[in-house]
């Protein structure tokens, strides 16, 4: 599937503000970035890789207007790969650089769930099966409500509240499955056809040697997903963190279209 | 000062489990290690360097006794550095590994301390005198009652409870110099003559372009720290963590002596 | 200056052959990619990030006709800068990445050339000073004749030979300036009116706390650069690697066009 | 088996010198360090891991005598692995990192060995076989004539000399092996036994996912190795470089003695 994925936001700024700016996909393993754009309104841009090798620009956006507009154009895959039964990777033989996705982070205190995540993934083969059963249950148990929360949540606090938008479904379902020693991490991108449509977060799950996708706010996995950033909850894959007086996009557009092959 | 520290534990293990353990200090500005020894009673063990730039060894503990020996000789300053005055770095020019020290993570809620940090510091420069406001505030206000906790609490919850181990006293300082833009990290180690011995944490804030070691547990900061781990928080900087049913150390010994120079 | 560059290759591929690819301009201090585009006629594309910081892509070009295609649009200073009298940084006070920049490498016998360094910079400034009287030496000794060599050559060799291609000349101007104890580090990419237009390659050296580039094809810099990849020399830059029977490309189209900002 | 290594080193400096040490060895698939310890006659010491994983002192070495020692025990395996028949990863395969060393590199001219490594290794498989033919061939060929020189030469001048150091050796056996897409890298390091004694150096394939043990400066390969540092080739792992007035040491010891175990 081709995707023209599309964000575009402008600010009202005070004055001048850094920020750190997280939006560009790169080419993985099931995308393929094929055109990139990316227009500051702004001067002396730095890029850098963060330390989950996110592609991230550091900028001072100046006084009055300030826009931020990029556009990709992505070959993903038509289905997500999923893989029912595969194993379990014991600790020991994770990649040394998995093993921070095992660790409770901000907003998923993953070391509270293990007697929830034993008892929903009852009778599951440890590994895939485990978090499709996870997957399932937050489906069904937590209802999505898009654009209801601007704050981010605990797992813990949306476990409570038994409602979130897409990024408190996916640290719950992050906190569930690294309370079971399952690597488990967060994804921020873009999703063809979300309704309505907006940033969008999911989660993936380090099983049988690779990630896999899950996203319990869609009644199943199809393809048109396009990562932007990876981390350990939302934390560390803000699209945007501004230092200063805080300042919300005045108008913000989230555009993704399908192109023909 | 030339100390001596000493880790020494025995774990009861019931089945073979994995360990990720982080006990080696590396030679950095204010300590210098001029010898070490390890020793654990299991076989193939594997090093690797985290993203915080951590020695850790990988494990699997056999069932049975299974035991933890670690001792260096360092020598480190008799005085830690302080600069009252110093100033606070400007986001856009903190260096691009320092960054995520702004960021909030598990145990120290940075974004929801914003006023109180304000309050704090108030009328003091910019940088360090607004972290030492911190340490100060917290020294007189948080009761610091070592051996009370086993389990990490958040930087919240410690300023809802007044009291807590120099792990939550840290946590606090943390999460308001982060409020505040000022980058702030956890250190674990070794103290000389902390009352009663065990292993300490502590914090820094980076301010001036370096970073300097505040410890709101003590009357004033001497010398005699040893640093073994950095990490956002406690989550990253357990000097163990075992993955599978939980075994405490059957004993476990902490001695850090002075040598002759 | 705002800067259309293209590059655009055509292969006759025998047998599916593995390349890597570093074709993607990054984003710097002195340029920033406005908008990308790469097109491969391969599927299954990995892109990874090198120890240098180079995005490169990993492929298997199938059998038959395999085609590259990429283009930026990349503003970069009219300017290059330039800093007579900038200091020497005394070796202690390298960061440590820059430390690999002062080794031999496999086109640059830096320890070769101590003698012939010292008496090409006689009289002047440790630091850029020096540099510019490398610069200006190999400008006015060794001829530049473009399209004469595929295969590089060592700085040695290029000595003896007198004349080189950019790459040569590149190579010898970082050997002399590593035997002085200056970083200094290989440079591929576009030039804005190069003559005649090709991939074109140039060298940094680290003077005063940041790197600045040095061109002895040129007779003066101007601005127009756009870099593509860092290393320590041409072995760790090729715009691509092949890795099997040799095939070389069947067309190949370097274009840079200035557009209107 | 249990190994007791030592390096202990007086310099006469005639200025201070600013030096990067590379003497630590690390704990890693085939050793297991027990006890460290290293003493310099220098402060201001800054450790750092290098692009290779190798951890470095810099420091500056004051006027007058300069003494380093260091001395390690070590648990090595009795018998370093072996695999023949074990097959050649293909390049797509292989992991991002060690692309890297398939590159020729200073000293290590693999473009220009392609036809002498076929002929070296017709008949073999692809893999294991080739390099232990490539091993088994400069054993034959190449005479080893330890401490016969203390400049670092390149493999094609060491074929063309037919005899070298270990240090030579090596750099012979990686190219052959590089020119055949096998990544090959230099080690440096104790060998137990080692006739006479000295530092060693030896090289590494990769081969079957990982890498293996190859010397052809031994009459067949038992245990007793010690790995300090890992690179593309001997530019990369000195285990002393000073920059200024060459200072060869005024004496040097090297002692590797067997523990009981």
């Amino acid at each position: 599937m081709r995707l023209q994925a599309t964000y575009d936001a402008v600010f009202d700024i005070l004055t001048p503000t850094p920020f750190v700016l997280m939006l560009r996909p790169r080419s993985g393993a099931q995308q393929w970035i094929v055109r990139e754009e990316y227009r500051f309104s702004a001067e002396n841009i730095f890029e850098f890789t963060d330390s989950y090798g996110n592609l991230c620009q550091r900028l001072i956006a100046p006084s009055g207007r300030f826009s931020i507009y990029t556009s990709a154009e992505v070959i993903t895959t038509d289905y997500m790969d999923s893989a029912p039964g595969a194993p379990f990777v014991e600790i020991q033989n994770l990649p040394d650089d998995v093993l921070c996705y095992l660790l409770p982070s901000r907003y998923c205190e993953a070391e509270r769930f293990g007697q929830m995540a034993t008892t929903i993934t009852v009778n599951q083969l440890p590994g895939y099966d485990q978090v499709a059963a996870i997957e399932s249950w937050i489906r069904n148990v937590i209802r999505y409500l898009p654009g209801t929360s601007n704050i981010p949540l605990s797992a813990m606090e949306i476990y409570y509240r038994q409602s979130g938008v897409c990024r408190d479904l996916a640290h719950l379902g992050i906190a569930l499955c690294r309370s079971l020693c399952i690597p488990a991490r967060m994804v921020v991108g873009y999703l063809y056809q979300l309704e309505p449509m907006d940033m969008h977060a999911w989660f993936e799950a380090y099983i049988a040697g690779r990630w896999y996708t899950f996203d319990a706010t869609q009644p199943q996995i199809n393809g048109g997903y396009v990562a932007i950033g990876y981390g350990r909850d939302a934390a560390d894959v803000a699209i945007y963190n501004q230092f200063g007086p805080e300042a919300y996009p005045a108008t913000q557009n989230i555009n993704v279209q399908r192109l023909e092959d």
